[in-house]
């Protein structure tokens, strides 16, 4: 199961200490992970960040800086976010041992190339925004003290990137034993996973119909794509699903486009 | 079980950076595990110590400072020393999850006073020495990447108050007492599931509308509505996003209504 924690990357949103990113690092490392995104970091490349890497370095010299969330998440089919509790909506919520029974589930019935998937962590302070967080299509809290609740973003990596090395162990040490897998929904999906560059396209374009129909008044959007992105999210749509409701929302717009042309 | 968590100890032997100690005060405290115990530590108390505690300076406020670790140990039924791979004489070793399983099974079957347990840390550089770690009843080693495998003392403690916690919780949920102040976050969704009536009309409405906008073809449906059932089945469609989509459904109709009008 090298391959699952080869497929995972941490990206880290808006870090404003350096020392974080070098601990994060070193977490990551030693848990035998190594693809680490930041997302416009405060002060990076930095000093302290390599100081607290310790031998971890390697990974901040391949580390990838990019503008927007958009850019690190590119072909993810799986897009998970630290969250303390409490959000309006509520998300599908899992406890990092949850996680990682997941996402080994989701790799052992995966087929090539294989799905990549990416834990998103916020900021120190605030974590990651209601806009962010609904990107992802699950939410992942670690059961902390409820009166001392937040962890330092190096031990938050620390503990969620256990659970998956120990995940990927455990399957290791089972497929040792028997070659058969259990596989993520009763038989092998047949069809890949869109990736959330194509989920984003599809919400785009859903937004756009629903304006058209004037079923969304963009004067007041209420909590209607929250609520739509979080059920397509949720039911981790595959690649002929998406083309299906890419198909639906264009047989739409013809109508609207017809009915336009009718109305002049 | 929080009297499972109340009587561990975190035992930190030679701890040389004060700021660990603070990570090591916050990791306990976020796990909600609060006695720390330091042997002769280098430099404590120290504003490094305090500055990486952020909120959880009273355990550090609280910790007790001793010469040796057989003071440290005063009162221990079980001592679990943290150990790195490969010392000369085997001991009896444990993963962080099968320690806490140890601990939950002791801590199941005691009855007053409860037993103590002490979590023992070594140096940053170095560990434990040979001699302090048999004074252990056990040792537990953190399965981490054999090619960078010492975490951050901090990181360390992390990761095993966090699979103590876990157990001590699962324990607290087999008992059925109430999760006091540990909501289940995520799971308690806020509103109702669609029935089975419901998102069968849901099916139908769809069906039409496809139909209509001439998305599906009757004579020639091929798999579209199973696909598109097999998508909101495994949603789980909550009622308000039943509505949403009977909402989309019904606007999209008018338009489809106002365009056969415009056409006749």
């Amino acid at each position: 199961m090298v391959e699952m924690l080869s497929s995972l990357r941490v990206v880290l949103v808006n870090t404003t200490h350096p020392g974080n990113i070098g601990g994060v690092a070193r977490a990551m490392k030693n848990m035998g992970i190594s693809r680490l995104v930041l997302v416009q970091p405060r002060d990076f490349p930095a000093d302290a960040a390599f100081a607290r890497a310790a031998g971890a370095t390697d990974i901040l010299d391949q580390a990838l800086v990019v503008e927007t969330l958009d850019e690190a998440l590119v072909g993810c089919q799986l897009v998970v976010g630290a969250s303390a509790r409490g959000r309006h909506i509520p998300w599908p919520v899992v406890d990092p041992r949850q996680l990682a029974e997941q996402v080994a589930s989701v790799f052992s019935a995966a087929v090539e190339p294989l799905p990549q998937v990416a834990l998103v962590f916020g900021r120190e302070d605030r974590g990651l925004t209601n806009d962010e967080l609904h990107r992802c299509h699950r939410h992942v809290h670690i059961p902390s003290n409820p009166e001392f609740s937040s962890l330092n973003l190096a031990a938050a990596v620390q503990v969620i990137c256990y659970e998956l090395r120990m995940a990927a162990l455990a399957v290791q040490k089972e497929q040792g034993q028997s070659p058969q897998a259990e596989p993520h929904w009763g038989t092998a999906w047949d069809i890949e996973s869109a990736s959330s560059d194509e989920l984003e396209r599809l919400f785009s374009h859903m937004e756009k119909v629903m304006t058209d129909i004037e079923f969304l008044d963009p004067e007041n959007p209420r909590q209607l794509m929250t609520r739509l992105r979080r059920l397509y999210l949720r039911s981790h749509l595959d690649r002929v699903e998406v083309s299906i409701l890419r198909g639906i929302l264009t047989a739409t717009e013809k109508v609207v486009k017809k009915q336009e042309r009718n109305d002049v």
